[in-house]
């Protein structure tokens, strides 16, 4: 993984302040786990409000926060008073949704003055083994100026 | 859009049962709008447990029920008694998720023995007009013999 | 298919002379098809120089003109004067490339001011008979001041 | 990266042989660099054949050899007479594709009875300093007893 500078001292305030303010990320019960220059985790712990239809958790809750993961990589490398918005992301999905955690984890690939690429993976841990269940590729965009704490 | 005949009699039922097992659904406040051969649509009512930092509805939510619809076209298509998992997707958020409401759309491209590929997408309705937001391609696999309606 | 304006009248020189200027598009054999505002169609015929281990045309040449094509659709509704980059597109393999001609087409889904999503198929053409075997979902960018006709 | 176990003696054979076969990898002045279990190299020299309209690598000779290394590298571990075949991939472009040499290496990120998933680069190189200028995430199909290298 690319050792990244970030460009303001802030980095890790805004994105708290910004997962915070994401009611999304309250609904799912997802909590930030790590945030480097470069580097986002975010996990939920299992529960059937996350389900699909075989009590997996559903593709839709790894892709939220996997994304929000990844858009938050980008972020830690922008100024601050710089947004970010998913321009696209792919997921694969690898194994069923099996475990007592789950965690996404995303790093930048490339960071840009407008367009930044990622690639993350959510793993399930059951018994504190992990095992990658989907991996991602995202375009991320720069909004010069609008900041994603200033709602 | 292409015709096409289903292979089971009870493919709605199938697809109303599966989508009321899925725990992920009820969380996201949606609800199964059309089931026809090969076409499905699945909506929501903006609610701010669904939100990301600046009150739009969070990328994840949208690719939930675009996922979801598009997973449910293909099933229209399956013998009963056979399951679906979805193997990738691929979305493009188009514009900020601002709405009242907001409606997956998907349909079979091309139905296959084992994959189905299928595209789909999301629109936002505000004063009944509606915006495309995001758009879809999603590649899904058969599982035979694993229904989706037995836990 | 929506109905666009193209911002300068001579789009379509500029789309051909970018064309002729693409060492890759002669060694396909490709020529353009269509161009009109929002949409471009580009095409080739069979060729044993084109092809993967099963004789079919290898998915690698597809994805060349369904890329070239969503590009250049793009770059219909641009400025004279700017030009395109491809930021990303992904391309489902829907059935062999068997065909006596192939032909790629694409238009724009959201044309922007920074980012374009574009949209493609591409269909093998055997006995007058189409049949589509990709399609592609793309991202392309614009790059203001810097022409695709000036090297 | 994980380290994979062939299914068959006869892979590298398989796969030189099933290159050797393939009309576009000689147009693209393509050769196979590196086969191993799970893991495959090709590469090219710069030629103006293969460009597009600013005298870079056109993306689609990028695609053509990320997408036939990923397909190797799935089809590196399945038994002797089994084929392959491309689902989908998608790629992001990082950089413009300008050096002396290409080189795609991909490798199997899951492996499975039915569908594999790999994962890629392409690299520009110049002056002996590689840049990485596209990542791809794919996936791929076994096609049981139809093997790539009886036509």
């Amino acid at each position: 993984m690319a050792t990244f500078q970030p460009a303001s001292d802030t980095y890790e305030d805004l994105i708290r302040t910004s997962f915070s303010k994401q009611g999304f990320m309250a609904t799912l019960g997802a909590s930030l786990v790590t945030v480097e220059p470069g580097f986002v985790a975010i996990g939920f712990p299992y529960h059937e409000k996350l389900t699909q239809q075989h009590d997996f958790v559903h593709a839709g809750a790894l892709s939220a926060i996997v994304d929000t993961a990844g858009g938050f990589a980008a972020l830690s490398l922008y100024e601050a008073g710089d947004g970010v918005l998913t321009v696209e992301f792919k997921i694969n999905l690898l194994a069923p949704a099996d475990g007592d955690r789950f965690l996404a984890r995303a790093e930048v690939v490339r960071p840009g003055r407008t367009l930044t690429v990622t690639k993350g993976e959510v793993v399930a841990i059951k018994d504190d083994q992990e095992k990658v269940c989907a991996i991602m590729q995202q375009t991320m965009m720069r909004v010069v100026g609008r900041s994603d704490v200033v709602g």
